[in-house]
């Protein structure tokens, strides 16, 4: 029985770059996270060390950088479709390019209402993504948020759930529910405003949580898919990871202080974990 | 020469709480992190095992829970004196209570101009941060900001600085200047309007930071602390913490592309290092 | 067009569970944390947040403690196993439980030759890790090592790759490769001495590292694992991850200092990422 | 009442640097991360923006790779004392230079008792550490080791403490010891074998810690930092930081099942922090 290469791929990844747009009347400031992959004819490289198919991945870090400054001026999306481009048209021996890029959230400071010209501080965590892959068949994009952390102090339950020898829960008629949300939809096309996507469909996901009584997270995840399947024809599926982020309610009791869902322990580890697809029939 | 014990301290870090504050028409979500140190009579404790003078760490974190539900209702400074002066009062041993807390920035959730009722999202890795110390001479107050990156685009130089063999850097007439900002500074009194205090210097320190031309980071980092001391008769001094978060020029004009301050590499390590205490003569 | 659920899954995460074995003559300490992870018919949950098939993932939580004092007592796969079984069998809503368990390394400490009878030493991020999957068709077990800092000074080029206009490394007769290598392989049954073949395949990948005249990081990967398919009859496949921890040569030629592979900056980002998996045709 | 600067200080940190040594035989290999921090005569600086006196930080990185050629042949602590050296008598300006160095641990390849000549595999998060502080009194030596996981399943209690309205902690004869110790130690000389002094300080820091019967963290922290200054008149005090790393007893007796010091739940946060520092009278 032979032994023999599988499924590989490489690339570089968290390429690092920062670019200031200078208008006339202010500066707008952009900072990404870079990953490039490839698939293709690279057997040689594994089995005899034959580099003469592979493009380093220093090379295709200096290609971003190089691209950014013609190409990085919208979306990420379009500048994950120009890079893509860029390295399947230039590689025959690549069958498939995977661009992802994940924007940091830099947010314009403002004073007394009036939007400063060129100072800016962190938004936090948050960060719009995108995944551009290409390969014979054509071009796809799957757009998204990642740490994305929400809460909301009521409308949320949690009873009727099995018992067993091992249950200690008790029913939560309201709770904190509290997650570090990721989601990722596939669009149906390379042709969008994407941008203007991106901000309505994060809006409605985090108005979709907010509004929904939910009874379980598998509920408010399926809702806040299937919200977005509704409104956006664009979208072909939707994809969300919810960690929950437990608020545990701490026992005042035994002080003699009643806890009426006030004070709580705020706890990482361990964490609940509900994943799910949301897809059109 | 005998060997005996210096200094010494003990208590519990990282006393995860959150609080729901219901209003009528609202919630309010608030969640931080309490550190108690103790310091005192605890020889005994370290040289024969003598525990008797020891208020468990466990209990102090039982304690913090238990006084969240009366006396945690505004600003940390005030519940971070609540907890000082329980510990300090019940515990004839302890010298010196240290309480410190940092508080998570959640924001309302709002949707096209209307706050939420419930539902939060979270601001960032930014903590409003404090420090209650007591012991027999009193009570003192020293609150702050910490993990705020800022960054601004132009009105940044760097020049006319030493050059000597190991030179390489080029002088920078215009260049990105990021940093994530740590500041505290000691109140004079224990009895403020600790909210409005932070909000207002916060805005201030970010407002210098925005309009400064900034000739080097210490530059910028003392016209900030002085501000503040102008403005606030309230601050006893200040004390800055600026890690340089650079963003270094990527060299296009190796590709034959001209790179006019658009195109930057952004790292975190090395980084430059400015720390600096502006005080009242 | 309808909207529906995809595929779905929850469970709880880091469950960290520690362990003292005691022996008559030593204690053994074990640290794991523990994944469990569900998928069957929830769909009714998703949709009407209807729970009567949810197990709630505090309860999994608890299951994997109590069942860790009388099964978790050999081997990370045995426990898993025990794990799955009890999910599977006591759960007929659920058509598919994974088990993901992670092992932290905790070295005896040793004196003067003596190994000491109950004090241990942390032995790095390096972690032994299975994960066990049982469906209908049976369970699947594969294992690995994740977390692995390896190094080597010489032994390693890469030269004759391709050139484009965006080339600016220079090839390298000899380098250091370092890498952060995550290895996985399944086994063909479940019922091996799994501590045994981890040793030993943990040992065999690290020899092979070591010994290796590598001419491109693609080479050694598929060197590592076609050793452990020809050595290994009880593995089926192996997918091995090697991220590039770079350690670049500094410039010293720029202050008249030769640097003959001596003196490096060592980082973090960006990286080189290569994958690939070795499989039996 | 006029303001001014009061204590300051720059540099940079994280320097990252890796070295080969070629031995005819073997090679050795090393990687550290450097920080440098000059005080002096800096307040042009700070209230005029004038340079003329800053070294900048990029030429303080470059100094260190540009200097680590010849002089970082041994220890951590020779190497920082040429640094210090290097800027103290170059810059006449700075009043006082601090050199801070962490080195990796990396343990050379082993196979079938054959140490490799040129493969390494990482030792884990522990590091040793320095700081050189150099002024116009002359030149000091604080060394230690930090991130130090250790752990011991017996020999440690804690009973016999104080009780009051808020206590929950059952006292415990016997209970697990976890701690990421960190200690350092200063130096009476500037010219020591540094490494043995390490090597044998590291040695007897974790026998005692073994060996020790522990009624409290605060006896076994005196009692490791007192055992170094008994048998090391080359250490003039020792500081160790002993955070409490939990393993919590999991409660089986609610399923019926005896936990005999068995199973735990191992957590990060919050954590009891035990700091002290072991003097000459």
């Amino acid at each position: 029985m032979a032994i023999k290469l599988g499924k590989n791929a490489y690339g570089k990844n968290a390429i690092n770059l920062s670019k200031i747009i200078r208008h006339d009347d202010c500066h707008e400031f952009r900072q990404i996270s870079v990953n490039v992959s490839l698939e293709g004819d690279f057997e040689t490289a594994h089995t005899f060390g034959d580099n003469s198919r592979i493009l380093p991945t220093d090379t295709q870090k200096n290609t971003v950088y190089a691209l950014a400054k013609e190409y990085f001026t919208g979306s990420i999306e379009e500048f994950g479709i120009h890079l893509s481009k860029h390295f399947f048209s230039k590689n025959p021996q690549v069958s498939e390019v995977k661009i992802e890029i994940a924007e940091f959230c830099w947010k314009r400071m403002n004073f007394e209402g009036n939007p400063h010209t060129h100072s800016f501080v962190n938004g936090g965590n948050e960060k719009h993504t995108t995944i551009v892959q290409q390969n014979a068949d054509g071009i796809y994009i799957t757009s998204g948020i990642k740490d994305l952390l929400i809460l909301k102090t009521t409308d949320s339950s949690f009873t009727n759930y099995i018992k067993d020898e091992y249950t200690t829960l008790k029913e939560a008629d309201d709770r904190i529910f509290a997650t570090e949300c990721e989601a990722s939809w596939e669009y149906s096309s390379d042709n969008l405003n994407f941008t203007e996507q991106y901000d309505q469909i994060r809006n409605l996901l985090l108005k979709t949580f907010a509004d929904h009584k939910s009874l379980c997270v598998q509920q408010t995840l399926f809702e806040m898919g299937e919200k977005v399947l509704e409104n956006y024809e664009t979208v072909k599926e939707i994809s969300l990871k919810m960690p929950n982020k437990h608020h545990i309610l701490f026992n005042l009791e035994q002080f003699g202080i009643p806890n009426r869902n006030e004070i709580f322990i705020a706890t990482d580890e361990p964490y609940g974990y509900i994943t799910g697809t949301v897809i059109r029939d």
